[in-house]
């Protein structure tokens, strides 16, 4: 199995008990920059009655504001390359100093850069395998309604495959000519949403380079487990279901979606 | 297999060839009554950018206004009933008039009788087998916003079974403890959406009723039948595409739905 290898930047205000227990996953922190004296990005917001829309209330960038990506000499054999949610300018750096371009590079983004750094966007486009967006920034960087459009018109700008997610109602994923669609678990009660994209980003991404294969049917089975994964993470508050999940629960909860949507005329 | 028996009533201003048309598929018409000299319901709506919400711009009752269903002698050895969406009180004396209880009555409502026919709805929902409702009207319904839960307490209320239409997020299907969801077909173009929820009505009760089966992993085929038969609905104006659909069409769009939903690890 490949080493996890986290990039990120964080104050020292950020809690050491997370840095440990990231470690105890087996996640390798060397990339993990910790600034004296400075803080940690902060976001605070509401959620709408409907948990998938939400107004921010407040954003502090912080150390985000000027992250300068460091990619230790150890990661320098990664094959699989999640560029979680930040400006593109900084992502497009972590692509600039991997000395091999890794086999599958994964991009997630949001309305806010689609709007101030759209340039900037178009251009990491044309270096990335695949993009993860929701419908509403996928509407908003093509201008098509139809999201089979909107998918088509950015594999036209770069990413051969592109995952469209739709909060409760699902995720689309196209590619090889092909659709696929994966569904949400339905809920009886949605505790806390936040983080929920960017844990079916993981757990998509973390599938793929599990397996070691990144073909367009292994991807349908890294949707359903990063699916999976985002239904965990909005049973409770922050990392907190996350982090004490087993592999048992995991299986459990992905045999919960082949009962969901097998309807035995496959 | 058993006759297609249609009960409805329209005025003497509805076209004799849409009559014909219906006999030419096989559908007896011998409880369609025409009232000479009076018009058939009327309904004129606009469409939203996003499909799945209209308003209406005109409603003309005309003959729906007092309708006094006929079920001839024919019709008696009905075994599976699908009261198509008009008043609770319309829709139970459908129920009255037969001498034996269908197999399956699976009801279709809407918005309108939740909110001016309530307690006769709640009277009627005691004796049916199946309610198929959207999203919203199942939370006006239960003033629950999940619709797990909103399903639970529908199923206190008389169905033991309970489909949500989601529109383009397709539908989910509550029965025996149990969960399926359908996706909807995902669309380049959505040209007229008016009937897609009758006509994957028509296409689940169609499918239950040619397969004389009734079990909770029969309905999630009917579901993807109902689901097909609505895709190709919205393809063009009216009754147009479905007037003019052959079988094979049929299983070549219930396949898509076969590769848009299956991910291997069932």
């Amino acid at each position: 199995m490949n080493a996890n290898n986290l990039v990120a930047v964080v104050g020292d205000d950020f809690p050491q008990a997370m840095i440990d227990d990231l470690r105890q996953h087996g996640i390798n922190t060397e990339g993990l920059e910790i600034r004296k004296g400075e803080k940690t990005f902060f976001w605070s917001g509401k959620y709408h009655n409907d948990m998938n829309s939400r107004d921010t209330v407040e954003v502090q960038l912080n150390v985000m504001g000027d992250f300068d990506p460091i990619i230790p000499e150890s990661y320098q054999d990664c094959q699989y390359l999640m560029l979680g949610n930040t400006s593109p300018a900084v992502q497009g750096l972590v692509i600039d100093r991997l000395h091999n371009r890794p086999k599958l590079i994964v991009l997630d983004t949001m309305n806010l850069w689609i709007e101030i750094a759209n340039a900037d966007l178009l251009n990491l486009l044309k270096r990335v395998d695949v993009l993860v967006l929701n419908d509403e920034e996928a509407r908003m960087l093509t201008h098509e309604y139809s999201l089979v459009k909107a998918a088509a018109k950015i594999q036209g700008m770069g990413p051969k495959t592109v995952i469209i997610k739709k909060g409760e109602h699902g995720a689309l994923l196209f590619g090889e000519g092909k659709i696929f669609f994966a569904p949400a678990l339905p809920l009886e009660e949605v505790f806390d949403p936040t983080g929920a994209g960017d844990t079916f980003a993981g757990g998509f991404i973390g599938y793929i380079a599990k397996t070691d294969d990144a073909s367009f049917d292994n991807m349908k089975r890294a949707i359903i487990y990063g699916s999976a994964m985002a239904s965990f993470c909005v049973e409770k508050f922050g990392t907190e279901r996350i982090m004490n999940l087993t592999q048992e629960e995991i299986q459990a909860r992905v045999s919960q979606f082949v009962s969901l949507s097998a309807f035995g005329l496959e």
